[in-house]
């Protein structure tokens, strides 16, 4: 299967982005399916009905988001109406709207377990992430109940994210961190076919501090002063991701690469 | 100028690739100077005298520090020797020993500065490092003093170091952050001309915890107990770093490239 | 000269205690000077020009701020043209409007030094507040230049104000913590001579969480969940502070007391 | 039924003014049953075997932990053997040694459930204290399984301790917090009949930075350089805690009071 995960879109240039080139993407990549984590749609901040709308339209099967899941409040109510809407998984039982983790199914048929989990290094502690995904990969075993698992690990460390893809190592087809905004360049096949990268990167401008305009970020850390809200930023985005391709029988990586393109940072498109 | 920047060096693992490898590879892209973070060349935990001049020996101008500088207690003496040592700059006035920026001269004369500087979010609360690295830029102009300055931004959060970047944007010849160990994919250079990477990533062993042996991270991760100390993982290193090539008049960035060799991870050379 | 300090005064509830009790307290304890945190009057935020007018009106001689100086920002441009608010004095030099120490003649003609600092454990990363307390006391020995100096040092770390108080200990009259809105009973002459304790505590109401209505803090810290904005609590508020006796010659504390009225907490009065 | 709770026993000063005073103040009072936190009882970093007899010959019925537990690791063995030593009991289930509750008798056959629980701000993240003591509050039902109900909620942050109380109020005899090292001065009894103190304060020298020789810890605060390990103050301790009277039908409180005797604070001894 040929899969393809986009880190944390921020705002309209992350959404434009993905709105001109995501539908021509999957066809050329031949994808399977494309899992977007779109927690900063909203002008930086969270989610909407028509901003997630933009996204199922541009091309993406399940949205994920993280610690900015309610920023938008509508979110609340919206998810639990849209079931390809995932928010962190390890909220405590009973207490946040709508669901962490789905199984959805191709446009041929395969079934893709997709789970979005908060890590807890220098964020808010949710319940235990390590034993979240555990019990989720234990209810829907790759190769079995699932074709092919995407983990979105939500998190700001880079050690919580890479213990996180050494946890699932042979039993998720892709964990993926999410939240820094910033992609990293260490995709790669851990030991037991599980693909990794430690964060995705964002669809969003470059030109930026993670997306936002640069003026009130530097601002803040000069000063320690506010002077407004944070605006995300509106120069050409870069959709950042990564292409994976499984095994069909074990569900398990075979092909991991890197996905750049738009704005300013320097291309990468896997080549099929 | 061509220079070249290394992160985080971890381990024996990670100083044998670059003894290995830093000779040829120097010599193939003709570089006139290299820059090294080793706060982890030591087993993991600081440095030595043993392990810096084997850096030195391998082909690095001068060895950067950070959080661990301190962790091997013989340099707190050692760096008061050896002027090629740099820790944060931004400790305040009259503390720790050392110095944090240099001015060096390369094989054919051309003067480099390097400064390492300890950002805040997440981390330890040295004195304000926007201030410093203002105060060292201004009193060491690009193109004037120096042909080329390297800021080694060491820090946690991709928001400070993002910050960090375009505040140096122009006075700079290299920003690059270090700390996480993961090399981030967003080499570019920015509006005003400074090569900016978030993260060199590290010089060390990609199947592990951030260079660390897998199992003792997982196990604090998920049982919050500990059973001995981290160990720097063995197994074959991935050196990774950025390439830059600078405008001899100003000394600003015409060129940026990312540099990742050995071990796991993919290889990415810059061709010269 | 008999001083009294009272902690972070918190929404209506809290400025109520003050605006009905403490012109007679003032009167009962014969006191020369009294501070008091403000940074919550406001409804819990900040401060506005109002509020602060009503705890001059209450008995204030001067009144200090911390983290939430800014919360509504009126105090901007407030806090420039009144020169007995102090916000933190440790802003980045030229950063922050307004002033974080200052020097105030009590009704009889003796000078008191006043001054507000923010501490840097699990708080923001303002200048080193140390090296702040240090210049300042240099500036205004106590005995010469003042002849009382208080120190209101705000901060979330027992730690952190205790080093602060040893630090000031022979050179203030008085250090005491705000900002945990809980009075500690640890009020002492330190060895030097200066009365320390480590929180001051709140004024207002202890049937809460830290002065905020309990459902949202209860529901954020069982669910992550948010349902709208902290609301002060409006329960009676007891006033929280410390109170102190000076050697005119010197400076130093002969004496310090704890200070509680009102509410529901067990009621500390001096004896004078 | 009459308790006593004491807060963290700092290094053999803390373990000191328990021995030569404990015994004598526990029959004065007439005490059905005391309670220690030990978390820092050897030498400032955990507990050994040896220094828990001393507390429990002292007359300690039972110790409790906090995130020092293991400073010394002959607690991972001794706990298993020891009923009446208690660690956090929201470690994720199967992974610590040892038990976090425990239902004790007194000598007149009275039932004490006792409870030890790490809160998560600014702390490791353990598993939801909330849902953990919940749980045990639940399964041990006060006035039913339990005559009398104690809670040492081990915590940084006011807010969370202060939530925790109210969170209980009405099924636990006490909720005491510790950790900062500090006593506060708001013992309450809560709407529900819950006693509640935010801190319980140590059992050491408070001529020190919470426990511990000033120098070092003034050192780290002001040159964030390190020189040696923390050591436990020692000058003469000050024993801090919570006297509690319950209602033996019911378990709730009836009066709850502050002790402190020995060193340089303040004394409060309860009147009885
Ligand atoms: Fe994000
Ligand atoms: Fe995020
Ligand atoms: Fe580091
Ligand atoms: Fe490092
Ligand atoms: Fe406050
Ligand atoms: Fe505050
Ligand atoms: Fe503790
Ligand atoms: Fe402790």
């Amino acid at each position: 299967m040929r899969l393809a995960f986009f880190g944390d879109v921020v705002g309209k240039s992350g959404r434009d982005v993905l709105v001109e080139e995501l539908s021509a993407f999957r066809d050329r990549l031949k994808l399977d399916f494309v899992v977007v984590n779109a927690e900063n749609a909203a002008g930086g901040f969270g989610i909407t009905e028509r901003t997630a709308i933009e996204l199922f339209d541009a091309g993406a099967d399940v949205l994920t988001l993280g610690n900015h899941s309610w920023d938008q409040s509508e979110a609340l109510t919206y998810i639990e109406r849209e079931p390809r809407l995932l928010r962190p998984a390890n909220y405590p039982s009973g207490t946040a709207p709508g669901r962490g983790t789905g199984l959805y199914e191709t446009r041929s048929g395969a079934r893709v377990m997709v789970m979005n989990v908060l890590l807890r290094l220098y964020m808010q502690p949710l319940d235990d992430p390590f034993a979240c995904v555990d019990e989720a990969l234990s209810a829907s075993p790759l190769g079995q109940v699932a074709d092919a698992i995407i983990v979105d690990a939500h998190g700001e460390a880079t050690s919580e994210k890479h213990a996180m893809g050494h946890f699932c190592d042979g039993r998720a087809s892709l964990v993926v961190g999410t939240h820094t905004h910033i992609p990293t360049a260490d995709h790669q096949i851990l030991a037991g076919g599980t693909a990794y990268q430690t964060d995705a990167g964002m669809c969003g401008s470059y030109d930026s501090v993670i997306g936002m305009d640069k003026e009130e970020p530097l601002r803040r850390f000069t000063t320690h002063m506010r002077s407004g809200r944070m605006q995300a930023a509106s120069g050409p985005a870069t959709a950042c991701g990564v292409y994976v391709e499984t095994d069909d029988r074990t569900g398990l990586a075979v092909r991991v690469e890197p996905i750049r393109f738009g704005g300013v940072l320097s291309e990468a498109l896997p080549v099929v």
